[in-house]
């Protein structure tokens, strides 16, 4: 359940690296916090050790989000489903996927002898056709098609509150106690000790409170998802590759470091956050810096970078 | 292949621990070097980042040994036989298992849309039967029932081969350039310069090489197996609990220090390699001290560590 009362909103890269890992770079896996909420998106290999790292909560865990069955991204789906078992126990996990993720989970949890000692909700969506899955009345997420070489799902989470807030020009006319400040957020009108008098209708007023994050790894260049990734706050977009290795790109249905920036751009993004990168780079910096010229507010996608929003 | 001119006969530990990873213990997983070709004993999750770790030659990987499916010996091989087909092939990969290991590679390589570009031969073994495998007319290794919640396979490797060496107090009284050295080995006779007439027949003598490892995990105390892994030179051999947790070891059928070293006693092993640690223990040395009452010769076995027999 989130914490309405919090403002967290951050993301965490847990794994960076394509298809093989290398010695600093772990596979695919972001972890979503929405307010003390926790969204795991995409579960490489080793995905669990990286959750002990972030002193996860596991009973925040509740939703894992897979985009395509490509070892890089799951492997490290059943030995995490497992181990969750053996700690404090989230009420229920709910699982979606592309087609095939029941079987690979069941699949491996009989054959491991697994026993799971929670709900586990496993829904698979149609990589074919957009939709939205509601998480409650402020935040959902909509799930659209990525252009790879197997099926592929991107997701968008699009969090709207609203937040009674008083007025900045009122307090700094009025300095109140917390106390009074209390009583007009509670409704009630007051006469402030130097005599003023207050009323809660012309004190208040409503914020609305907007986050969005969008997830698009694996996939080629293609502008058809710009229409489900509008406006995000923060688009993580896959660069697994230099733009001297356009021709591979396109072979490998990845994309480059200029062509993430070009969706970025297009969809009008606020920050681009680069990952999956190909184990051929050592230095991702090169990769972050051909995005900048295209898209400057991009940011370097690396293990345990956290970006708040 | 085996490098038969090769005196390497090493056993290196990738992962001591048991179900739940911590943060500097892995999952079950051990490599025996037997003349730089590589045998995988389980594989649990993570198994490739510690070969990596190792520089392990990916092409004298030709066999991989899984004892039971549970997931922390187990979760590991997608991924590393999916990774293997990036790098420098092998020719062939032979998968040993209990019942259950093809359909669990299967399944995962298929929903995963995996590529394998070598030979994968899956053999499954009745874990009822004990059997022998042979490698080659030097190596073989025997496979016999452990005693867990579920099925689950111990294996011993035994290699014995003969080697012609110069008999040491000939080369002592009688000293001899490389060149007459390697005459004699061919089988020739020499005169030497001091002028002693030395026949290979008595210069020569065979010497017989005897190496042998056995792997138990996951157990309980069971005196079944001692038939099975009589003599060797080094046993590997559980220690999940202290001994003061003798009746939750009892539960989980699992081995306690003490009944471990008991079983290396009894079956006449020159070593006893301890691991497949609770994760409630952070001083592995108290476990290997209460071995060592029993059975001095027990060695901590932590990841990173390579014993040379």
């Amino acid at each position: 359940m989130r914490k309405r009362n919090s403002n967290r909103f951050e993301l965490t890269v847990l794994g960076s690296s394509s298809a093989t890992p290398s010695k600093k770079r772990y596979p695919s896996s972001q972890l979503l916090n929405i307010q003390e909420q926790l969204f795991l998106i995409d579960c490489g290999e080793g995905t669990q050790l990286r959750l002990f790292n972030q002193k996860v909560q596991w009973p925040q865990l509740n939703y894992i989000l897979i985009t395509h069955l490509h070892g890089d991204h799951v492997f490290g789906l059943p030995g995490l489903l497992n181990t969750i078992s053996l700690y404090q126990l989230p009420q229920q996990i709910n699982l979606y996927g592309p087609v095939g993720i029941q079987e690979f989970v069941r699949t491996n949890l009989r054959l491991s002898h697994s026993q799971i000692q929670y709900v586990l909700n496993i829904t698979e969506l149609d990589h074919n056709n957009p939709g939205r899955v509601d998480i409650d009345e402020e935040l959902y997420f909509d799930f659209f098609p990525l252009d790879h070489h197997v099926p592929c799902i991107g997701y968008c989470f699009r969090y709207q509150s609203t937040r009674i807030n008083l007025k900045k020009e009122i307090l700094d006319q009025n300095p109140m106690t917390f106390s009074e400040i209390r009583q007009i957020k509670r409704g009630e009108d007051i006469v402030t000790k130097k005599g003023a008098r207050i009323s809660h209708e012309e004190a208040l007023e409503t914020k609305i409170i907007k986050k969005s994050f969008a997830y698009c790894s694996d996939t080629q260049y293609n502008e058809s998802i710009l229409p489900f990734i509008e406006n995000v706050d923060l688009l993580y977009h896959e660069t697994t590759y230099k733009n001297e290795l356009h021709s591979k790109a396109k072979e490998m249905r990845h994309s480059t470091t200029s062509e993430a920036a070009r969706i970025a751009l297009k969809s009008g993004a606020k920050k681009l956050l680069t990952g999956h990168y190909s184990s051929r780079y050592i230095d991702i910096q090169e990769l972050v810096d051909e995005c900048k010229l295209i898209f400057p507010e991009t940011i370097l996608g690396i293990e345990g970078l956290t970006v708040k929003l």
